[in-house]
């Protein structure tokens, strides 16, 4: 049986101590608070998407962040090519498919990356997955609006599906690979007033994915370390502006004690 | 005669009450406040640029917001496909055209959009407007640095030369039909100091636009709105960094009385 | 001798009165706050990336910002077309290299614009100006990890091989023109836990070669501010987060007092 928000605390001192860099192809909403969280949480983050030069610069990375959110066709190609290099080199790959299911080209896209590339982990919230897993959820935009299912048990089908650990974020978050399942009630409700939070989950994921191989625990751990921080965060806000900048501090002060005795996460199977 | 606070302070809650999707194709700058200002008013943001699926978001859209601030040619041929979608589906198109005048590329590009969309409201400020009505008024990059017409009739007449709602905004705000004219006196001088805040107007207006069909009373209340959060903000701040996060907050919490007891517009003609 | 603090005072002053508009073509990470932070300083940002308009609107400008940190092939070619627009009009242009060293495409590209552009200021980390001058430096994505070279004359030796004035900002900042070098020792270390910081250094470096033709003294000066700036900041800020904020706060605010009292830069050949 896992101590999860001990093993957050414990990858969180890692990813500070080996402080990897993280090669970011990700959307024009969220590129300036992604290499923010990705600096706050104490690995180095690099944004990179000429196809020119996306192959020579994953192999310097410890580990590589896909985000279609505003995708376009030739920046799905750079992702094919980084993410297959990425996969050459036993560089752990972080999918996030923003807007799965919204429209046919990010599910088609979504579906290709899934095909082409091997991911460690996929985080999406419910109406994303749902697109990717086949189970039924809807979708607003890129928002997530309602499902009845199951959700860590739609986490656990959809990575055996794609053979990946998945992690559903929401009111309450869902990890799995396909065997074991957690829950993680970390998190605060302004986190949903500011746009990107999910989208900086899934790089804080990427920092924890190049330092921990087992997909499972890194999505885990950082949902924990982030979730928390949301809460910290939330206690000294006035508003989604005030969230937003105690946020990027909470996460660069989380401690050790923070995680351990805050850290909300169960296993429901393992 | 209307009482365009009150006006206001009744969209705001519709806004809230049924939370719209607004598809914006906007301009790098803003990107992130704009879907941020969404939020905060209450209402959903999407951003979606590809020729592949702009048509298909749409649909799903409240109102779609378009804003040339870093335009390139395919950005404008996607933002032609959205908006002629939107008009065949009764959806309104809010107008930015940033930095018109400025450049022979915007000018035209702004003419061409005008040319085969329906607008329900055009915001820009003074400069712009000129640029696309008609009337004198000097720019510099894409701020407007000076003009000497009498802007409530100047927007009257550029809204009758397009058939759309067009706001004029600057330290006084006007709106116009074409036949009434309105004044907002809202707002505050650290506005100015924070890049995008004439782009979250806009964005703002989409989000009353995609509850209000008269362009008019949504380019209106949208402007009382946000200039009376901005007045808000700015007794919290220190300068412009602490502005920006104070006005999210105080958008996010904008309510009935201050916006009815704060709100200032008059109709100048109706 | 000069006194380069109270030269930075006047030169900001200078920026206030004048108001320059800035055109930047720069990175995705970095487009709001870049646009943010030349408000600050008293300056017109502009960003306009468009083949068929960057040569026109750079005729407007009083500086030209070129920054590789998402390069395409696209935007080196409208880079260039900026760029020789400039030098034809006498309108300095400063470079920032990010993540020249990093990739092949940062590297050749930082070259041939080099080779077709007359900069009046390259500023970079000392890893970036190692790839452009010839010297040993080691790069992690686009950080600068470690040098034991004397970048003093590291920058002297790189700003004749360009004919142009150089800064390698760091804990920290030399700045030479090949004949002079000046150490800038404003500046504290939250200042590295921020995105960007870099980015807007070099943003303001326009501002100040807007108003100041001599590349040496517009670079020194912009440090000086900058990094007082980002002192005053510090000391009202709870980590990355707010501390972001209180910069724009403080740049903003800042004054002759501040900046000559507490500017900290020495000339070590002049």
């Amino acid at each position: 049986m896992y101590n999860l928000a001990v093993t957050a605390a414990d990858l969180l001192e890692e990813v500070r101590s080996r402080k990897p860099l993280i090669h970011n192809i990700t959307n024009l909403v969220v590129t300036n608070i992604t290499a923010n969280i990705i600096l706050c949480i104490g690995a180095l983050p690099v944004m990179a998407y000429a196809p020119e030069e996306v192959e020579e610069m994953v192999q310097a990375a410890g580990a590589l962040v896909l985000n279609i959110g505003t995708l376009s066709r030739p920046e799905v190609e750079a992702m094919l090519l980084a993410g297959k290099k990425a996969n050459d080199c036993g560089i752990p790959v972080i999918f996030d498919p923003v807007g799965a299911g919204a429209t046919k080209l990010r599910t088609e896209s979504a579906f290709q990356l899934l095909d082409k590339i091997k991911m460690a982990v996929v985080r999406g919230n419910a109406a994303e997955i749902a697109a990717l897993g086949g189970f039924a959820a809807q979708i607003r935009g890129v928002e997530s609006v309602g499902t009845t299912v199951d959700l860590g048990e739609a986490a656990k089908a959809t990575a055996r599906k794609f053979g990946t650990a998945v992690a559903i974020t929401g009111p309450r978050d869902y990890v799995s690979d396909g065997k074991r399942v957690a829950a993680v009630d970390n998190g605060h409700p302004l986190m949903a007033t500011v746009t990107g939070t999910g989208c900086m989950s899934t790089a804080v994921t990427g920092a924890f994915a190049a330092v921990e191989k087992d997909g499972f625990l890194a999505a885990a751990a950082s949902l924990i370390c982030f979730g928390r921080a949301g809460e910290i965060a939330a206690a000294k806000a006035a508003g989604p502006g005030s969230f937003q900048a105690a946020l990027f501090d909470s996460v660069y002060h989380l401690n050790r004690q923070q995680v351990e005795s805050g850290g909300k996460a169960v296993c429901l199977a393992e």
